[in-house]
Parts: structure tokens; sequence; C-alpha cells
């Protein structure tokens, strides 16, 4: 389940993970440490979501694996509008509403890798690792991976210098029950990462975000380690 | 002198324009204006840049042109670093230096564009124009068209639903003074326009931006309708 682009990971580079402070990127940010000694750099990006909460917790989870560098870099995206995750006078879909492509952000991925390829730049790091998993690639196309290999030539003609970058994508092949099971062999702190795109905690537990995440444990038989709004009722 | 790309363009469609404020993106503007009376949106992208008051210059000029829309987007790529544009810490290389080169901010274009497809996206815009022209193209390969033509290929890939998305460069293969002359053409009042990359007003005359200015204006017999400190000297 290695995806091609991460199969020409050359163990000992420096790595850049995109770190979100949710699942997915901390359960990437364990592979690639465990993968490699090398230095790993992590980047956030504070685009005025809703469930900023999650930034303290990828600052945690950079702390906690030994990151060499942890960045948050901020953009504004009010002025853009068109998301619930953006815009606090939208409303975030229930799971049931099956309205998941309302909550598209437009091109937040390659918002992300271009930021962090900057960053990347900066640093003299060539490997960048991101986290789109496969139960997200019906609703954001930015998730596919024939995206990140466009991207990937993308920034080597926009490099400032000719160089060659590699954007890894170690769970694209990944349901959300696959990766809670990688990341509990991998001993993610789960705890510390943040789900919900309400931005509460205790997570409500409703939302398209937090459903998935509580099916991804339950289908493990596992108890999910956050707390959640009147968890009898879910 | 019109890329492939920007024959492309149909005259009818909505045109979303990348506004710095400075000459290249106010002639750019000018040229959509003159070729369509179709919306003309802006973006203009306040990036911690030096020059800052170019955003003023941006959002006059797109009330003078008749904008549709005009958008200031905010990204604060000071944890980024690596440039003098961006980092007061770091000195603007003057002309004579032939460093031009260190003024890069890693991977400018790629973000005005991933913003402003964004932007485009929201407003059902297919078409993006931005300006970059032929004498940028040895310090900056994000000022390339292959460069462009992969990124468009790109966002096509990434876009929320399948859509294709043009990005026209009509002043790709100008020279400064060719932008001028086009300008003085269309009308372009460059007295709107910023160029000084020390953010000056009136500006240094000296630093590399100021002296390419000087020269385009200098080759048309004409005199720069702007301010410059000490201008007898220059």
């Amino acid at each position: 389940m290695i995806d091609s682009s991460t199969d020409r990971y050359a163990v000992g580079d420096p790595a850049l993970v995109l770190l979100s402070g949710g699942m997915d990127s901390a359960t990437c940010l364990w592979w690639v440490r465990a993968h490699s000694s090398a230095p790993v750099h992590t980047v956030s990006i504070d685009y005025g979501q809703r469930h900023c909460v999650e930034l303290d917790f990828a600052r945690q989870l950079s702390q906690l694996v030994g990151a060499t560098s942890h960045r948050q870099i901020q953009v504004d995206l009010s002025s853009v509008g068109g998301s619930p995750l953006t815009d606090p006078n939208l409303e975030v879909p229930a799971a049931t509403d099956n309205r998941q492509v309302a909550t598209v952000v437009p091109f937040r991925n390659l918002l992300f890798v271009t930021l962090a390829a900057g960053v990347a730049e900066v640093e003299d790091i060539h490997d960048l690792f991101i986290a789109p998993v496969r139960d997200d690639q019906a609703a954001y196309r930015d998730c596919r991976r024939e995206f990140y290999d466009s991207l990937q030539s993308t920034l080597g003609l926009g490099a400032s210098e000719e160089a060659a970058f590699r954007i890894h994508t170690p769970l694209i092949q990944y349901t959300k029950k696959d990766v809670v099971r990688k990341g509990l062999e991998l001993g993610v702190p789960y705890e510390l990462t943040h789900t919900c795109y309400e931005g509460r905690r205790p997570a409500c537990g409703v939302c398209d975000a937090c459903s998935e995440r509580l099916a991804a444990f339950a289908a493990h038989d596992m108890d999910d380690p956050i707390d959640y709004e009147n968890r009898e009722n879910l």
C-alpha cells in the first residue's frame, strides 16, 4: 500500500510533512519518522478554519515526534469565501446530508503544498509529504495521485533553481480504517489529534468528519481516545 | 506578440487579473479591458512585501478600470523567510549588484495563481491573467510559459469539479520597454503604479526594479510620471 512516489523516498533525506493536526497527517508524520532518522520539518496552515484548534495539536505532535522545525503559516481566505470551513456564516453539513462536497475549500491542497514548497526551498528539502486518503477522493479531486503527479512537475518548473521536488502520499490507498490500524501500529498519539469540523473539544460527534473518525475506530473495536459531547448518544 | 494561451481567451468570458499594482499587471489589466467588455475581477496579494504601498495602487487601478470585484488576500510569509522582499532584516540588492535572483520569494507566482484560482472557482471564472514579462525570465523561472502550461493542467486536475482553467500571459514576450509602449497606447495611468522594491514614494530610483522602470521610460524618451528621490542625480 505504498504509492510509487513514496518508493522514491530515499531514507536519509530530510523530509517536510504537511501537518494539519488531524489523524491522517499525524499518521503520515509517524510513518516518516518510522522510516527515516533524517531531519523532519513540519508545516501547518492557519487558513481561518473553524477548527483552528487543530493547529495547537499540530504543534504538540511536532514537538513529540522531535521535528527539526515547525512552522505555522497564516493565509486569510475570508475574502475568497465559498466554504463553511472558512465562512462562519455558512453551516457545516451534517454527515447525513451526504454533502461533504460543500465543505470544499477551493484548491486547498494546492495552496498547502505551494506554501510547504516555499519552506522546502528555503530549507533545501526535496521530499514533501501530504496525507490524502482513499476515502477523500470522491469529494476532493485534489486528493488524487494524478493531481500530485502534475503538481510535482509544476513545482520542478517553478522552483527558483532547477530542482526536483517529490510529493509523497504514503496513505493515498488507505481507507480511514487502514489509517487507524497503521497509526495504532506506529504508536500515533490519537488523543493529540483533532478531527471535528465544528472545531469543538469535546468533539461534536455528528459532523461528517467526526462520523468518519468514530466509524474508523469502531471498525477496530477500539475506543477513540478523544472526548465527545453526549458520547452515550452516539 | 500574443502567446498561444491568450489566443484562446474568448472575448465575452469573465476574466480574473492578478494585480500587484506594478506596471506590468496594470498594463495587463488595461489590455484585458481593451479586448473585452465582460466583467473583470482583480486579486491582489498582501504577502508582507516591503513595498506594500503597491496594494493601495492596485485598489485604485481596479476602481478606475471598473472592476466587478477587487479582493486583497493576505498571506504571512514571514515564517518562510529567505527573501529580502519579505524579511526586513535582509537588504534589497542594488541594481549594480546584478543579484536580482536574491529577491526571489520561493514559488511566489504559484502562490498567487493558486489564490486567484480559488477566487475564480468561487466566482465561476475560467480565465486567469498574470503578467510575467520577458525580462523577468532569467531571474525568475516561474515567469516562463512552460511553468504556466504545467500549472494550467494542475489546476484542471485539482479543481473541485472537472473544469478547464486557462492561464493567460499576454505580456510574456514583452520587454519592459514593450510594456511601456503598449501601456501608453492603452492609456494606463502609470502615475498610479508602484515599482520600487524598497517601497518608497517618492521611489528610491536605485534598486533593481526602479532602474528597469526608469530605463523603460527613457527608451521611449518619456518622463516617468512618478516622483523619485534626488531625481536630478539619476
